[in-house]
């Protein structure tokens, strides 16, 4: 009876004829204007305003994750488009349904692995991350190594750098330092690894992870979905995976 | 040949083993931690940083179509989590392909619109104005109306407020308020329609439109999805479908 | 008020807790093992099963529309699977998202065009083709011409010879191949012209005739992706897009 | 180097200028006309044309999963369809992502659960029960149970009487039904833990079994789209999710 009751409450978003509330903020008297995008994104997943400090660094997280250039992500969105221009939402959608286990499941893994410990500002980090490390003995530690930053991951340095100034270097994001330093193994942090963290310190829900770097990643396919308007790589790379490629009837 | 070169650059992003560009600029030193999320949205779309003005209208739009409650598409979006909650990319998909000519068209339509007249500084905007009402006569007109705002879409009046605030109201939204005016229906301006236009004066190419709507509500429907992973809907609704609707055999 | 009673009625299917309907059908006594997949299909969309030459014609068409190799919709696939293994659904939705105007728009455009000219056994075929071809003059004709098959595409003769001996080939048909032959033009009629009109003869609504060619796409699609896993092009073609494109910052 | 030649190959198709080729047959010489559909999209997933008896327990598969009314999958198609009528496929796209763990999981866990045994003809399949039965102690056994079907699934018995007609019924599906006999619980064998036992004792890759329900799925949700566009749900829909909830800010 009372699940029922619950499950037929929203506390998103709700109009009447003149007026339209977000989170219990009136949408045009005191969001529009006044704050920025990522803080009502932020609101939306967490149900409140950031402090200023807070709105940098998820900025920064969003703009971190926004665009890798000519990734399968992209490249599925264009191809989406080259045969659908009608239907952009539908080249949104393709790009965005590669955002699965293999690129975006480290900010979940991550921040399951982070939560899971339940670091504080009194844990002892480097207990902690000793036994994460031995937990995962033989299985790839999440938030760790990058294909292409093999000396280490730019955006990380810049988000911890970020987070420092704020103040906002909680106890999961150091852990996930101590987890790396700890690792024995060469890999840096990556910006899923180090984004999934920093999230955490700054209270966001895991079930949320995925979805932020969703948000984020949308605006680089919006990029590349325009630029496809004007210079196309679609029939490109059509032509290319049909002259590269050879056709062997199955055994 | 220059198609084939053409076709095969790209001006969005790129990575080298030790830093990442976005459009020209360096995405740690100079984006994050400097400029908001919109902001590099914005860099995406149109290949240049926004001024301070031009990115709070930018957000000021993203953040009045972020989210606008239990419409279908976060009702998509809830009943595709209630079936696979471990791909929330799917959700956020679902919800998205929903961004379609009913909801999101008015973006496009009013921006071609207006675009097709080329209004400028200097241009006699009541004929213009005029010229368009004549035209769609026995038509919609793209950007009138709203079926729970109607006596007015309070957003649109707060678009035009910050507009004006910042020096931002150009001719394509003076126009289209213009042809609001003259459309001798007591249909009020839209959301959509404002928005629109205000892209328009801001430069932001036509195939982009429908894009920054997508991203906007993408945000909105992360809200949601959080929202239903603590307190679902999507059963509710599937229960609700099927008792409250018959089955009756094909004649 | 009418309105809101047919809204809250649907023919498709309904359960009990020891019976299951498709269409006025018994689901296991009348359908499982008595007709096949197609069959259902058509009955999905039209209401009634079709029967034995409709069936063969149908399948014919669905399977001659399974697959085309290695085309934008199977790279989306295939290039959505590289990012999330473990989301097949999101790797076929990708796939079935580039069926938009460009490559599934023919269906639905043949069969508006064959449809407004209400053809029937009686009509006068080459009066309403010239009309056709009049109407169209300086516009793509729907239905004519491939890239690949520029001399006649394989899978509309022996459509039409299907159509024929199962004494199918209706006027909708038979009107569409005299617009080829009298369009002046050397372009082939092809096999989405030819499978559009071929629904319209068999009564298919317009509005199933694009879902149709997405139910036999999804089969291809998921040949590619059971391929994918196996021997994957996915990350081959990430690389290639990636060396085989220049980076340019906007001007 | 091996790797790179087997990751440029493909099996699926292959066009020329005057012919198709499908999986090494010719598409309009062997395939249209010849096999039906469901044999193609099994020649698709496996590499071989089935024998007359896989055929027919291969459609009736196909035809006991593709509708199940008004379920989310159905749902979301509808409210995609309400926003976006002229991309059909973005609506398909949209009910099929819902295809996850919680409705279509079973086929992959209980094929997987299955093939972990390796049963033969000559396997004490009582054994093997017990073993999965003793291993799942505590956890939900894949197949079992069904929230309508409480008695038993009235589309498990009629696959199993087809597969037995047919000299079908392997050692997967056998244990299968061992498995429900032994497992202790009142839970009938539902028709995803069938479908599943049967698909991998005729062969059929593990993962394609999620594949081969969407497809079948597929045809469903185009029917559902054919019934929306005469008679509409989702602005019902719509209208009850916004009247039957309440608006509560976050706490």
């Amino acid at each position: 009876m009372t699940d029922v009751t619950r499950s037929r409450t929203t506390s998103i978003g709700h109009s009447t004829v003149d007026s339209i509330e977000v989170c219990g903020y009136d949408l045009t008297g005191e969001l529009m204007g006044e704050v920025d995008f990522a803080a009502v994104f932020f609101l939306l997943v967490s149900g409140r305003i950031p402090g200023k400090g807070e709105v940098r660094l998820f900025n920064a997280i969003l703009v971190a994750l926004a665009d890798h250039g000519l990734t399968p992500s992209a490249l599925a969105a264009r191809l989406t488009y080259t045969g659908a221009p009608e239907a952009v939402q539908g080249a949104v959608a393709a790009g965005l349904l590669g955002g699965g286990s293999v690129f975006l499941g480290v900010f979940e893994d991550a921040g399951r692995m982070l939560r899971a410990q339940s670091p504080t500002e009194d844990s002892d980090l480097d207990v902690l991350a000793d036994r994460i490390v031995a937990d995962h003995r033989g299985h790839r530690l999440p938030g760790l190594g990058h294909p292409t930053h093999v000396n280490g991951d730019p955006r990380t340095a810049r988000l911890v750098q970020i987070a420092e100034e704020e103040g906002l270097l909680g106890p999961h994001t150091r852990l996930m330092l101590r987890v790396q330093a700890r690792s024995g193994k060469p890999l840096p942090l990556n910006a899923g690894g180090a984004s999934g963290a920093l999230l955490c310190d700054l209270g966001i829900d895991s079930t949320a992870l995925r979805g932020i770097a969703l948000v984020a990643r949308s605006a680089g396919l919006v990029g590349h979905l325009v630029e496809e308007s004007r210079a196309p790589l679609g029939r490109w790379l059509w032509d290319t995976a049909e002259r590269e490629t050879t056709y062997t009837p199955p055994d």
